[in-house]
């Protein structure tokens, strides 16, 4: 079991919606020469957005991602691919070299099933520039089916090497997974899947095994699970769990160590109750994530009253 | 899905286990109370060992309850029902009154496979005072088949209500659980099922949902998943998650904003690196406790070495 299958560990990119891409280059260094020595196949180093088209105003290295200061910190590419994220509307197609002159491998493309023919756009010219590529598609516990027969004609007949399942709310169990990979493999026969999960309900690593068992290979996840609100499904368990020889759960405990207790003393992440609640209410984390910044963070009781109250805009949960 | 299944709460009793029992009767009462409201079937509100056969030197009242205290620190029985944990050998059956006598509703009693004819000895005692009856099987994922199926013979035979599958060591997944369900209702299909589970692997939700699935009825829980080492399947992910008019997410909320956040703070409990490598390890978790105790503490590196090392005993990790 799992002996096709990879992990991409997306601590960089997903970690960094947790704390402004305030890594330093340190930490991500240290990342990726223990993802290396732990057999890990990709790292995600972050977003490849523009700068100019997000109106940036403070340089932001990891979520602009720039070749030739990649270059500089990571000068000899070990075991470990990597890749980057970019958003339809947000990536400048100028910023991106042909994949010889870069230390990417892989740019994968985030879209909402509506964006589906945007999306595998940005993926064949960033195929055509001799990238693998992934299309990841968003909140697809909230797509109806008809949607998804639509969109994934056109998935079936593109260049994108993985198709994402990606459950951006956390609200997806064991079994909703097994139903959408076949779903999914009944649509797009043509192509290895991935899947992306969340940890709202603590079951983001049974999601991931659950998706690994019918037959999903690309299994992202973040090291001590660091990733947006609840985070990710925890990089240490899957190589803990996955039987290939070429795992090595020694680098990762290596890194949690040195740098992840520390960086969730500054930042939170993890399971949370308002993480947990939205979750189960299939709801976009970031009502919960502003109610965190308020002085009634802890107000749990209140919080659950103000989301599930039909008279009240989510808007002023947070007011 | 869910509505012949019964959640039994076991804070209290599995809690004791981080604590040394050192709960509060107002957050035992706000307990039972907030359970009561939420609907929750059961609470385990302690074991009933023996104080002398365990040569207690201090009063532990959740410990070693006492039929006369519980009159007094809940008056009145609500919605929630009342259940004990004895242990082999340490339970003295002139402690236990008949059912009509006491609040407690259920005994259950834990035991290791090779004791199942004592477990069973003390369980008839229990069923002809009255009581409910469980017979919790521990350390499930190291019993060899063919004692499995000699001792569920007894099983069969005897009259105990419910039988647990117990993951002891946290070390059981998802499909793990399948198996297991299926050879017990194999073995005893003229009894109920309970699973009793460890989060050492962010598995306790998933394997418990899993459970349910195959039609186990008894899912034990903790409020915020307090419970030795590395916790329980949490309280309030079940009572959010199963399908049931009767569950109230809002007052288990409100016990762990009055409560379980503070006493976090106070005490070690969940998703901790050396619990994870223990679960991993199909290990009991008493040496990576041990360990938490020492200053090495989140030498997780270091501690992985140990546990691993096939020259190094156990016993002296922690010195």
């Amino acid at each position: 079991m799992g002996q096709r299958s990879k992990i991409l560990d997306c601590t960089i990119r997903d970690g960094g919606l947790v704390n402004n891409w305030d890594f330093s280059v340190e930490f991500v260094q240290d990342l990726y020469n223990g993802l290396s020595e732990a057999g890990v196949e990709y790292m995600e180093i972050g977003y490849k957005n523009s700068p100019k088209l997000l109106k940036a105003t403070e340089p932001n290295p990891w979520r602009f991602l720039d070749d030739n200061f990649l270059k500089e910190i990571i000068p000899e590419k070990k075991f470990t691919k990597l890749s980057a994220l970019v958003d339809i509307g947000r990536v400048d197609p100028n910023d991106i070299l042909p994949r010889e002159q870069s230390v990417l491998d892989m740019i994968r493309v985030a879209c909402y099933i509506r964006e589906v023919d945007k999306g595998l756009e940005l993926v064949k010219m960033f195929h055509d520039l001799g990238y693998e590529t992934t299309l990841n598609i968003m909140a697809l516990s909230s797509v109806p089916e008809k949607q998804l027969i639509e969109a994934f004609e056109l998935v079936r007949n593109s260049p994108v090497d993985v198709v994402y399942i990606v459950d951006s709310f956390g609200s997806l169990d064991p079994a909703d997974i097994e139903h959408l990979v076949k779903k999914f493999k009944d649509l797009v026969p043509n192509k290895e899947l991935g899947i992306h999960t969340h940890n709202n309900m603590q079951l983001a690593f049974a999601n991931t095994i659950a998706a690994m068992r019918s037959g999903v290979t690309f299994l992202d996840s973040s090291v001590y699970g660091m990733g947006r609100a609840a985070g990710n499904c925890h990089t240490e368990l899957l190589v803990s769990y996955i039987q290939k020889t070429s795992y090595e759960l020694k680098p990762v405990l290596g890194i949690i160590e040195k740098h992840m207790l520390e960086m969730r003393q500054k930042w939170e992440w993890g399971y949370i109750i308002p993480y947990m609640i939205s979750g189960v209410l299939n709801e976009h984390p970031r009502v919960a994530m502003a109610y965190r910044n308020t002085e009634d963070r802890d107000k749990f009781v209140d919080f659950y009253d103000k989301v599930t109250s039909p008279e009240v805009e989510l808007a002023t949960v947070t007011k």
